[in-house]
């Protein structure tokens, strides 16, 4: 039988998994929630998408779309919901779902302490089995995880040091800024170091971060201290290159900034131009002593959707991880990229 | 038997033009040219495009791909190239055109004296019906011809005046700008107009031009003088709403922005998230005495591919333009927007 899933809040993480979970053998997307009518609800509902309403269905019938039900509604149908409201939301739907005896996986901009562990399925997949709250963490946290961690299993490290430049707002959201300032974040840590902790325990983080005048991607500089020398530059890019979810751009790809790597995502045929790999630049790795150092390209829009689905798959008992994810990467096209 | 199309130029245009291509049941697109590897060549050699190599091949073979000839090669198998060169390269392959007995489409980089006609499919598909050389007009002159030619064929236009509010640069291009200063165009008209006029030779348009820091799209103000007062608002809404390759963007919709219509193309999973269509806001369209005033989008990157494909059927004589509108806009899946 298959896992019944409902998307609740229909934003740039929310459209993206609800196409993620419809593409999945093992899982039938039952609906999602919309608040009013607007294009996201109008492409929605031209493929198909059962609409639940969180406020008045006036506004949708409006606008020639019958909604399935209401949110209530749709709690009664699904055995696990993917919660991608605002920050805040979350947590207060939580008694709903609680109440509902619906299993929920919540995104990285609610607390920690929403759920009973935070989630990145190459971390920490296992803790995550059956529990009933799970909360999949934030963009950046999640590509400091995949990187972080892949080399941790091979060699362990001390200490972790990244600097975060964040891009100011996504794509379509035109009232945000930047437009032309770099605004330091003042708190130290950055919440992320932390929050990588919150799924690497064991490994000291620290993060700073400075937001700039893009849309289009992060991009972090790391730099990573080992407990004991070993690995070259080539070792860590081929660790990189064998890792799932992280893609090595190679020197000759001759792709030269985020600007970039969208544009070669769009080339990809990626649904809505999409790179969910955390992209590490082949030249930017060098390993000085015992520390490494590297940078790495994270799309905000995109790189938590493939967690979202393997964190179903776990709350709802699939024991398998590692199978969890091929499977996972390969019904969203992550792979076969440039010949490699 | 097919129509043999070799494509000339694998950049931003190249690359559409060539997936169109390969989406139409009449062509066959029998292989793009390349410089040098970079990942659009990975990708296109990923979709099985066969590569015909302008200089070396060296930096290919090294690089995993294996041309299938040369530049020269490839004329010799086609009945018709697209050429999407940079400016001034197309007119320099001119004369391998014309030796190898092959007809050409170039692009609006180029001046329109390179061809026996400029071309806008809606506006003169006929006049090029069986040319040899034909120039697809630039995508901002595209944009104006299709919205002002739609008025002018109900309602006859006197004059048209246009500010173009351009894009600074394509999205992958991140070596140019500006970044954050508004660049006016010092010639007057800017050359919009009188290309405008290069497919619809009877209305008087004029055209000012500045660029701004933004990569998505340009936007164009216009003001249409009608000959005769007639229209309202309302009309000049519904007349675009029936017009092949124009988008009404309705207020409902919530799309404020051109960032917004490019988020609304990818959710539409358009390749490669692009918008053909000029897209008109319903709530920008305003009719006072004999003036229309309207302000439309104009997706740099995307709106000239389905004149491409058309321009292309009509130098191999198919004859009928409606047919040929109909034929490319669904292979490209231009239709069927937001239910209307």
């Amino acid at each position: 039988m298959k896992i019944r899933v409902g998307l609740v809040g229909y934003g740039t993480i929310g459209k993206r998994v609800a196409d993620a979970v419809a593409l999945q053998e093992d899982m039938e997307l039952v609906g999602i929630t919309g608040n009013s009518y607007n294009y996201k609800m109008a492409v929605a509902a031209q493929k198909g998408y059962g609409i639940y309403t969180v406020a008045s269905q006036e506004d949708f019938l409006k606008n020639g779309i019958k909604p399935a039900g209401t949110f209530d509604d749709l709690l009664k149908k699904v055995d696990v919901v993917v919660d991608c409201t605002p920050k805040k939301i979350g947590a207060a739907n939580k008694e709903k779902y609680t109440k509902a005896g619906v299993k929920a996986i919540y995104q990285g901009g609610e607390k920690a302490t929403i759920a009973e562990a935070s989630f990145v399925a190459q971390c920490n997949y296992d803790m995550c089995l059956n529990k009933n709250h799970v909360r999949v963490v934030s963009c950046n946290t999640t590509g400091l995880a995949r990187t972080i961690h892949a080399i941790n299993q091979k060699w362990p490290v001390s200490t972790a040091r990244a600097n975060l430049i964040r891009r100011g707002t996504d794509p379509n959201e035109h009232e945000k800024g930047p437009i032309n300032a770099i605004v330091p974040s003042l708190e130290l840590p950055s919440h992320h170091g932390p929050d990588v902790r919150t799924v690497l325990p064991e490994v000291e983080v620290f993060t700073t971060a400075v937001i700039v005048p893009t849309t289009l991607m992060h991009l972090h500089a790391l730099s990573v201290r080992l407990k004991h020398p070993g690995p070259t530059a080539a070792d860590i890019i081929k660790l990189f290159e064998e890792t799932p979810r992280i893609k090595v751009l190679k020197a000759a790809d001759d792709i030269g900034s985020t600007a970039q790597i969208m544009d070669y995502a769009r080339d990809l045929g990626r649904n809505r131009g999409d790179m969910m790999e955390i992209c590490v630049w082949e030249e930017g790795v060098g390993v000085y002593g015992q520390e490494v150092f590297f940078m790495q390209a994270v799309h905000q829009e995109s790189d938590v959707v493939p967690e979202n689905i393997d964190a179903i798959r776990a709350v709802m008992g699939f024991k398998d991880g590692k199978k969890s994810i091929e499977m996972t990467d390969r019904n969203l096209g992550i792979a076969s990229i440039l010949g490699r």
